[in-house]
C-alpha cells in the first residue's frame, strides 16, 4: 500500500495572507483562475491579490471558469496565461476552478501541448507551480490529482488520465460563510460520497481509511448545520472544509467508485448539482456493500440506518426524479466500463449496477 | 495548522523488490548506509542490492554506522560517498542508520560543507535523493525530517537544526522478524512515546492527532506480543512497523517533547536503549498532562490507568535505576532550555520538570 500526499496544506484564519510569502516564492507572475462571482463575493480573490501585492508579484486574472468547466474554457485560459508569461497558477473556488487550474497549469508548463494532450495518457503531466484555495466544502480537489472537465464533444464530463497535485492548498473557513446554503449542502454531500466511495473500494488501504475515519468524525459534526437545524458558526465552516480536505486525501489514494461514475451524465443532462448527483446513488451503493463496511460507515457518519441516510439526502439535496431515458444513458455508459465495475469491494456486474442506478 | 508529509511510503511484502524501479530512478550510483550486522541478518541489505542490480544501478556500501551514530562516523561515510561519486543514499536499519543517512545525504549534496554545517541553522539542508528502509519499529525516522547524532564534544546526542525528508520509505514487516525481542520491545515503546509527546504538545493539530489516533489504534494491537504473551506473526510485525510510521508522521508535525529531551543524556551516559530512556519518563509526562489528554491517550493505547502503563513499561523495558548524578545532569540540561519547557500543553517549569525527571 502507498501513502502519497505531496500537497502542503494550511488551514487557519487568514490563511492566504499568513502564507503570502510561500505563495510568492512559487513564481514571478501568477495566473489567477476562478469563476465570475464567488471569489469576489467571499473575499478570497481580494486576499490573493493582497498577498501577491505584498510580495510584489504580478498577476493576470482569468475569471471565466463556468460550473463543470469545458475544455474550451480551459484552452482560453491557457492562451491568456501563455501570452502573459505567467509562471504559476492560483485556482480559487469550488471543484470547477480548481480542476481547471490543474489542466491550465499543465498546458502552461508545456507550451507546445494542445487540448488533446490533456487526454493523452502518456503526456507529461507536470505543471507549473500550483496553489489551490477551496471556497466550497466538497470537491477536495485542493489535495487530489484529479481534474474533471466537460467534453461537449462527448456530452459528458471526463477525468483527465493524469494526476496533477497542487504545491500549496490554503484553507480558510471564512470563504464558506458567503456561499449559498445550497452550495454548502450539495458539496458536503459530495465530500460524504468521496469517503463512502473511498472506503468501499478495492484500492482502499489502512492509509486511505485513516483519512475516511478522520473525515467522517469531523463531517458528522456538521450534520445539524446541513439539515438547517443550527445556524453555522466559524467552527462549522472550518469543519466542513477540513472534512472535505480529508475526503480528498482519501480519494487521492483510492479514486472514486460507482456513484461518481453514474453522476456525470446526470450533471450534464439535468444540470443537477454534482453533490446531489453523487448523493442520489449513495444509499444504493451502501446497500450493495458488505454489511461490515456499511455498518462501519453509517456509524462513523452518524446514521442509524440506510433509511436515515435516505431522509438526510432528501432533506439536504432535495427530491430528485431522474427521467428513465437519462438514467438509462448513465447506466449504459458505466455498464460497459469493466474497470469501473471492478472498483467496489463487492461483486458488481450489470445487474448490481442496475439496482444502484434504478434503486431496484 | 499545517499538513506536510512529502515522503512517498510503501508498506507491503517484498516492498523493496516491488519498488526496485522507483529506487533506481533516483540516481546512478547509491551509497548504502547501514550498521554492521542487522541489515545482513534480516535480509534487507540483500534485497536492496538485488533491487539495484535489477536496474543496473551501482552502489557502495558503508556499513559502519554504530548505535547513536557520531558526527565522526557520518563524516567518514560522507568522505566515502563523495570519493565514489554516489548521487543518492539508501539508509537501512533503525534510527541510527536512517538519521545518519539524512546527514550524509545533505553533505554529499553540498560538497564544500564540513561537519560544522550540519549544525549551522542557516545551512542549505537539501539532500541528494534519499531512500529509507526501517528494520525496527520505533524511530519513525523514515517519515520525519529529524536527524539526531552523537556529539562526543558535548557528551550528548543533539538533533540537527534541519528537516531532511526521504523521497521514498519502504516498509516490509519481514525485516522485524530477525530483530532481537529486546529491540522490538524498546523501539515499540519509543513509538508510543512519539505519540504521547506529539499529542501532549503545544504544536499539536487536527492533522498531527489524526496520526496519533491511527497509530495508537494499530499499536494497541501489538501489546500482547510486546508483553511476551503471544508469539509474533507476520501481521504483528506489519502492525508494529505501521504504528511506528504513524508515530513518525505525528512527530514530523509537532516535534517531540519533554521525555525525548530528558532521554539523551541517559542514553549517552548509561547506554540505556533509546526506547527505554523515553519510556522511563512517559508515566510522569502523562501524570502532569491535563486529565482529558491523559484519559484519551490511555484509552487509545489500551491502558486502564497510569499504574498499568507503569507495569507495562517495567515488563517490556525492564526496571531501571538511574543514578542521581546522571538524572541531575539530564534535568539541568533540559531545565535551562526554555523552548523545550514551553512545548507541553500543560504549564511546565523547573518544578514540574523535576517531578517528571525524578518521579516525585
Amino acid at each position: 500500500m502507498e501513502f502519497f500526499m505531496p500537497v502542503t496544506v494550511y488551514q487557519e484564519e487568514e490563511c492566504v495572507i499568513h502564507h503570502a510569502k510561500e505563495i510568492g516564492s512559487l513564481g514571478k507572475r501568477a495566473l489567477i483562475v476562478t469563476g465570475r462571482h464567488s471569489a469576489k463575493k467571499n473575499g478570497s480573490q481580494a486576499d490573493v491579490e493582497a498577498a501577491l501585492a505584498k510580495n510584489g508579484i504580478l498577476f493576470d486574472l482569468f475569471d471565466e471558469i463556468e460550473e463543470n468547466p469545458s475544455v474550451e474554457t480551459v484552452m482560453k485560459a491557457v492562451k491568456a496565461g501563455r501570452e502573459a508569461g505567467d509562471d504559476f497558477v492560483i485556482g480559487i473556488g469550488g471543484g470547477s476552478p480548481m480542476d481547471a487550474a490543474k489542466a491550465i497549469g499543465m498546458l502552461i508548463r508545456h507550451t507546445d501541448y494542445t487540448w488533446e494532450d490533456l487526454y493523452r495518457a502518456d503526456a507529461d503531466c507536470s505543471s507549473v507551480p500550483l496553489v489551490l484555495i477551496p471556497t466550497t466544502c466538497g470537491t477536495g480537489s485542493e489535495v487530489t490529482g484529479a481534474s474533471v472537465l466537460t467534453r461537449h464533444d462527448k456530452k459528458t464530463k471526463m477525468s483527465l488520465p493524469h494526476k496533477i497535485f497542487a504545491d500549496l492548498a490554503l484553507l480558510d473557513g471564512k470563504y464558506l460563510a458567503a456561499a449559498p446554503e445550497s452550495v454548502l449542502r450539495n458539496t458536503a454531500v459530495d465530500a460524504l460520497g468521496h469517503m463512502y466511495e473511498s472506503w468501499i473500494n478495492g484500492n482502499a488501504t489502512e492509509f486511505s481509511r485513516m483519512f475516511v475515519r478522520e473525515g467522517l468524525r469531523v463531517w458528522k459534526q456538521t450534520k445539524e448545520v446541513l439539515l438547517g437545524k443550527k445556524k453555522p458558526e466559524r467552527e462549522d465552516f472550518d469543519r466542513m472544509l477540513l472534512a472535505s480536505c480529508y475526503a480528498g486525501m482519501a480519494i487521492a489514494h483510492t479514486g472514486t467508485a460507482i456513484p461518481h461514475g453514474l453522476s456525470y451524465i446526470l450533471t450534464y443532462d439535468l444540470h443537477m448539482p454534482h453533490g446531489a448527483a453523487i448523493g442520489y446513488f449513495q444509499e444504493g451503493y451502501l446497500r450493495e456493500a458488505d454489511e461490515k463496511d456499511r455498518e462501519t460507515l453509517l456509524a462513523l457518519s452518524g446514521f442509524r440506518d440506510l433509511s436515515e441516510l435516505h431522509d438526510f439526502y432528501e432533506a439536504v439535496c432535495g427530491k430528485w426524479e431522474i427521467p428513465d431515458s437519462v438514467m438509462t444513458r448513465t447506466y449504459e455508459a458505466i455498464a460497459s466500463q469493466e474497470k469501473r465495475l471492478a472498483v467496489p469491494t463487492f461483486f458488481c456486474d450489470r445487474e448490481v449496477l442496475h439496482r444502484i442506478a434504478f434503486g431496484k
